[in-house]
């Protein structure tokens, strides 16, 4: 998307001065930034429309410093964005213009690796790559694997409950950390989840992953490690029609398989990514389909057999089937390289997460297809199509008077659709501050007092993140959208299931 | 464990009176019991040594009744136990004296079962047996699988997140539930969860599942139905010392493989176990394990070879595979009988339920025998291994001077062995009243305040089953017992992990 101009800052030069003085007496020389040269670097995160330069910048280098600082930001109600990376694409670390951001940069260690266990205890700023490039040598990985790995941070992962293309064989960031360490806002270290497969007392573990820094500071995270497959090879199948292709994901399925990965791309996605990445994709085709297996080499060959029979009594046209690790990586890194692609034939782009039952598939992009008339702009279909997860990417320049109106009404339209087929308005990108508003057509007003009830639980003096991922009942009445439940949203006359 | 006399009642007729009254006035004829020959039933669940009958028995027949009981509570400020099918083993529906017990035996309705999708929506008192029955004229079942599985219900397996034997490779509750409906005490409807892979918002539905009724009443429960493998064999290995036994556990895993189930029994068991059901268990070996594959034929076949290698290289005696349905049911039917068999050679038995990180099977079974000896009482081991989950059934009479107390201690002693490893003090059976003190020994004080600040925000008036589950600091100061972080318990001298 385009951006928008900083806001001016709402606090005054002494009030800056007295939070950048009492961090400084708590943080080593170095870890507290309050020029706006330093802190501008923070202004966003990977959803770059919104934009808002903090008032100071803290960095600590370890636990105790983490709970120095929220020492310092309760006794002078100061409110937290906690940050990893800032590759989030949903504004989840925007900054506040009074508040300070913490940043996880310097808790960048890898505690320890257990290969027998099969875990590895990391500081929460350590990259996602970094924890599978240490586990290599045991041949284990951490197997979540979004397309943001080579930067994103654990502790941002956890935050978001980050997935990636293999999400639908091993499971997002909550079925692959088995337990966190977290610094509260109240002033203590708290430990959540276990290495056994349940934990007795409620299960905080999972209602932390995902909680987009709202609940605590992540402190250390214990993660699965996974052997590292010992072959893996991918189909490429074509479809006359993105109809056909929506039911062969779900003949799949169906069928019991479970694929390392199952990807979907229609064709303006596809010639928007072919000439520049050179995959091999098929230009002719309505849709592709990308169906991975792994395990053993025998296990790959009876899997690779097994969807490709599928595959083709779905109505698939062409198929290939990678013969080597480079061809493999090849006909990926097309899926991997949508987002910059988009970038290429389109001045801007908005990309939505929302994620559908797969039997929809065939009927939401059906849907979509209706809106880019409706709306006047393109939509190239990137998915996670055996999660149901959709990546829309709507095109739209916004120096043309109207389109990011008309992106954004587009975008809200599609989440809506998803909700009213049972899915929801976000897959794996978080909320955030974009899709706050969207919150309202998911849930019920008793549903998001429950929500805050669970966020007052961790956070009783609301400074952790606040006005994400939650949208208070006031800006749902704003917004003048609530859902309706057991009936059916006004623009669809879909049923729920 | 032997019975103790029922308290008696803590309240005045009058108050019975009143609330059975004010329960009348919105429930139907027949759904309040109050006279003791009707309540008696309900003094306790599977934990049978505590016993307590109820005030009053509520039996609401939908959801619009169960929100007037709980109206009528609130407003009588009365405490509410709820009850599936009362098969529990930890005292989790074991009543309040002055309370109300709300029985979800009514509320036991499949609402709805689609294929296609492979979900199922049932009322909570649905027994668990009964979704796979309603699921198999479509190929489809209901993966976990309690041994109570033929009574328990869909509810109570919500509140204890319940496992079995196939959870190694299936999951717990918490992975086969997509959403639930719940009344809450404040007197709204809302659904946690969702049929998407992840979904937006805090993630309450992991939270709920496993809280032991104290967040709120479920009222609809959309579960995830799973294809019937076409094939099932189980190999029965007999092993010359359990040491070698339990490290054959973790070299099946070690191998990448996820048996269907990985149980183990040691030689009390077999014993206990083979006169009474003539499974064909090697009485001579000191531990036998039984390794289940499921799957397509080809891969069954594949995996108990690669099962059979590993257990000869880790040491196995006699093996045996199952030839023939009949047959593997033959070899699962002393397992699943090794509760009640105890039941023949003791006068008393105490199932404990404590889970181990698996590298320390070996060292917990030898923990386990030293601890025999010190105790004076026999102790048969039943685990499902490849979870690390531990059943030792500690043997005793309790009408021997003694014998009661030096079993409770051993059972404590075991359960704080296990927190010593890194472990849990319970698998699958839940805290309730039977482990609460056990809570103190896991948890530090700020976890527990996190638990109470998450149960208040669900239930702010503190009706929800009050003292199971989360014990208070108050009484984890006088059962003597903090968890020192990062430290060692006093008795073990073992590290953490």
């Amino acid at each position: 998307m385009t951006s928008v101009p900083t806001a001016a800052p709402s606090y005054s030069a002494e009030r800056q001065h007295a939070v950048a003085q009492a961090l400084r007496a708590v943080l080593p020389a170095g870890c507290v930034l309050a020029a706006l040269e330093d802190t501008k670097p923070y202004e966003c995160d990977g959803l770059s429309a919104y934009r808002q330069v903090p008032m100071v910048v803290a960095l600590p280098q370890d636990e105790a410093q983490v709970l120095a600082v929220l020492a310092v930001c309760r006794e002078l109600a100061v409110p937290i964005v906690p940050r990893g990376a800032g590759t989030g694409l949903s504004g989840g670390a925007m900054p506040i213009a009074d508040g300070v951001v913490l940043s996880t940069a310097k808790l960048n260690r890898i505690v320890r690796l257990d290969a027998t266990s099969r875990t590895a205890v990391v500081q929460p700023g350590v990259r996602n790559l970094a924890i599978s490039e240490a586990a290599a040598p045991y041949g284990l990985y951490y197997a979540p694997d979004p397309s943001s790995q080579i930067a994103c941070t654990i502790g941002g992962n956890v935050a978001e409950n980050s997935g990636g293309v293999h999400c639908l064989k091993y499971g997002l960031t909550v079925h692959n950390v088995l337990r966190v360490r977290v610094a509260t806002i109240e002033g203590d270290i708290i430990e959540l989840g276990s290495e056994a497969p349940d934990a007795p007392g409620l299960d905080l573990l999972s209602v932390f992953i995902g909680s987009e820094g709202m609940l605590g500071i992540v402190t250390e995270v214990t993660v699965k490690l996974v052997p590292k497959p010992a072959c893996a090879r991918v189909i490429m199948a074509s479809f006359g029609d993105v109809v056909t292709a929506g039911n062969a994901v779900a003949h799949v399925i169906a069928a019991g398989i479970i694929p390392a990965g199952l990807e979907m791309m229609d064709q303006t996605s596809v010639r928007m990514v072919e000439p520049f990445v050179k995959a091999g994709y098929d230009q002719d085709a309505a849709a592709i389909l990308l169906c991975e297996a792994d395990g053993t080499f025998d296990e790959v060959e009876d899997e690779i057999a097994r969807m490709t029979a599928v595959l083709q009594a779905a109505g698939a046209g062409a198929i290939a089937v990678s013969t080597s690790e480079a061809e493999r990586l090849r006909f990926w890194s097309g899926r991997k390289n949508a987002f910059p692609a988009a970038g290429r034939i389109s001045p801007d782009y908005y990309c939505m997460d929302g994620t559908i039952p797969r039997k929809n598939l065939a009927q939401v992009l059906t849907g979509i297809a209706q809106m880019e008339v409706k709306y006047g702009l393109r939509c190239a279909n990137v998915f996670h199509a055996g999660d149901g997860n959709l990546h829309p990417l709507i095109l739209f320049d916004a120096n043309q008077p109207d389109e990011l109106q008309r992106a954004e009404a587009f975008g809200a339209e599609i989440l809506a659709l998803c909700v009213a087929v049972g899915g929801t308005i976000t897959g794996e990108h978080g909320v955030g501050i974009e899709k706050i508003d969207s919150m309202c057509v998911q849930f019920q007003p008793a549903e998001l007092a429950a929500f805050f009830a669970v966020k007052g639980a961790f956070d009783p003096v609301a400074l952790l993140n606040p006005d994400k991922a939650i949208p208070t009942l006031h800006r749902c009445a704003e917004f003048g959208r609530m859902r309706v439940t057991g009936g059916v949203l006004p623009h669809a006359g879909l049923p729920r299931f």
